[in-house]
């Protein structure tokens, strides 16, 4: 049995989605799909909109086959690192092939930019630098680099899923694992519809727009009828969807009562932001009117949210300065397929694979469970609330059985 | 013009207040009544059921000269420091005598203890210590210690009052201030309604208890009809009047997102207890099954509420063990007679007496203002929270003028 890794987050599970798994089973020609997803906060810095339970429950009931846990110490950073960690894992679950969505939608340009890079990495470290002393957001900075110097790659980096697939293919090159990197172009609405019939794609942001604006039905159609139902379930159960708001209060009194040297020790708080952040939290209303308040030209939208989601979850620098690379994997869920490559594969696997947490001791899993328990504090239910704070401890992985 | 003090904390004021408050004056034929008076969270470790600002109106409405506010740090302590801080402002503010409310209602026997506690001292602490050990809370081994020793004194040390008032004219004596203590008898329901005309007294415990029930209108006759109107109009402005549930959210997060090393560095977390605050918050529905849940026979509930709030402030023992002793005044409000006074005495001041707190830097502050941005924090209404975390910086002493 082979197995294709993706790199994912799942918030929530679309059509996207569904197109992506299909299309990479058939491109790679392999038996099994497995899935890198983020715990409960994203790469963009902010909590997914339901549990990755529910998450990892959208995934096996449409195509894939395991889903094991991006650690937070990867899941919210920049690309490189959380590049990084989902290819190290994928690497260690033994994956022969790995595949991504890309505007690009070919492969070459993905290997022909990583060796450039290789080769002018210096000039690049320079420009970018150069460029950040200008005042340039870091993205826009290696943007702005690549294109200063000659023979650059005819990728186009200003678009996020190539610069996500590039950082794919680099880890994979650095980390000299044996994994053919390949890429399926992302579709837009009303493409590939004779794949899916009448269903319609959309982005995972527009999907989140419409479930925050409590019009669940709006996007029935965009979404494959199992999310919808675990939707539909979440809502039911828990009342609520996730978003940021949700935390503001415990954000704001983090920032308004711990001194500027207490949150200075907070992962990525740095060049005297802290002043900015407890300023603004005095005096904003609710978390968007606090963005809009703390963000500058120099700052980009998610790489704020990422540092008030190391504040929120209590990282702090001396935590996370001191991790490599992932020390385990959590199994979150598996099908019987994903059962029998596990089953079948046990002793290739390069890392320990986990499915209790309880008596464990790692310094990286400590940042993941008080980064579930972070989560369960935006839950209003105090009853759901009580449950979920446990739920690490708890929740067994998924099994979804083939009668299921 | 001659001054005399009180220890106060109007959680609501009440009945028993006036007539605390018009007694005293009559006792020690002073033409001035200072009140020194906890801010915004109280002695047994509890926000209080309305700002400083609305108590200190209550209080100026009801013939109370001047308000001043007790430092979060004396605030929210054991009887000893709690008495030690107020009396040491008290005697700043110049006052020739201080009127307590005491069960006993006698000033002879608290004279005579302060004497017999001296001569005994050695042999009371060792007693203390030793019932300690044997599992007795403090209170208690205080009181058993007490009746253990030949020729105790008559005053009744178990009563809650009793003991405070023994710890004002300690304090007088140990910081030999040219101050008289006296006391007055507390009055029970029905009692004295000569004086009060057909209005009831009701402990302030018993009238919170209706307010949290939201029976507002019950407490009418139990209090003076400024205090009902101010209420009143708390509840119309705020739609709430604080307690403990009110901030068990960000309690819960403080406990489970903090590591034990984090907890243990608050004051008074003590002997390992932080283990089980932090077991207990992840298992807890609300703060009272919290609070059931941590309680036991070696803490008592005061003393539980008290390092709760310290941690939900985020007081750190290394910011107590520095204080000794009051280092400035904040007068939070005067009536027409009392800033009379102010302006005759402001030479025989013996600490700064501050209005606004812009500006000012000083460690004791520091406490007071986060102390009340986190009072701010049980705030539902977001509009209200925001004004409210800036209040300290905005509200400037309130001035009764007679007319008014």
């Amino acid at each position: 049995m082979k197995a294709t890794g993706m790199v994912v987050e799942y918030n929530p599970f679309h059509n996207g989605h569904l197109f992506h798994a299909l299309a990479a089973k058939e491109q790679t020609e392999n038996d099994v799909l497995i899935a890198v997803m983020s715990g409960p906060f994203l790469q963009r810095g902010e909590p997914a909109l339901v549990s990755k339970w529910a998450r990892t429950k959208m995934a096996l009931l449409s195509g894939v086959d395991i889903v094991v846990e991006l650690p937070y110490v990867f899941s919210t950073q920049h690309a490189t690192t959380f590049a990084s960690g989902s290819i190290a894992i994928l690497g260690a679950m033994g994956c022969s092939a790995v595949c991504f969505g890309s505007e690009d939608g070919q492969i070459a340009p993905f290997l022909h930019a990583v060796q450039w890079k290789k080769k002018h990495s210096k000039e690049i470290d320079r420009l970018i630098q150069q460029y950040i002393r200008l005042g340039l957001s870091y993205p826009s900075a290696v943007a702005k680099s690549y294109t200063s110097i000659d023979k650059a790659p005819v990728l186009d980096l200003s678009k996020p899923n190539n610069i996500l697939g590039l950082h794919y293919t680099e880890a994979i090159d650095q980390q000299q694992l044996s994994i053919t990197p390949h890429t399926i172009k992302r579709v837009e609405a009303n493409y590939h519809d004779e794949i899916l019939g009448n269903n319609k794609i959309s982005s995972a942001t527009s999907i989140r727009k419409k479930i925050n604006g409590s019009y669940l039905e709006d996007i029935e159609d965009h979404v494959p009828p199992s999310t919808y139902n675990e939707l539909l379930l979440y809502k039911k159960s828990y009342h609520q969807f996730h978003s940021w708001e949700d935390y503001w209060s415990i954000l704001q009194y983090k920032l308004v009562t711990s001194s500027l040297h207490e949150l200075r020790d907070h992962y990525e708080i740095e060049e005297g932001i802290e002043h900015r952040l407890q300023e603004a939290a005095y005096t904003s209303l609710s978390f968007l009117l606090f963005m809009e308040q703390v963000k500058t030209k120099r700052y980009t939208w998610t790489r704020i949210q990422r540092m008030l989601t190391h504040l929120l979850t209590g990282t702090k620098k001396s935590e996370v300065q001191s991790i490599q690379s992932p020390t385990y994997i959590r199994l979150l869920g598996m099908t019987d397929n994903g059962r029998n490559y596990l089953q079948k594969n046990k002793k290739k696997l390069t890392l320990p694979l986990v499915s209790k947490v309880g008596g464990m001791i790692d310094p990286l899993l400590n940042l993941d469970l008080r980064a579930g328990r972070t989560y369960a504090l935006g839950i209003k239910d105090r009853t759901r609330r009580q449950e979920f704070l446990k739920k690490d401890f708890t929740q067994p992985p998924i099994h979804l059985h083939s009668s299921s």
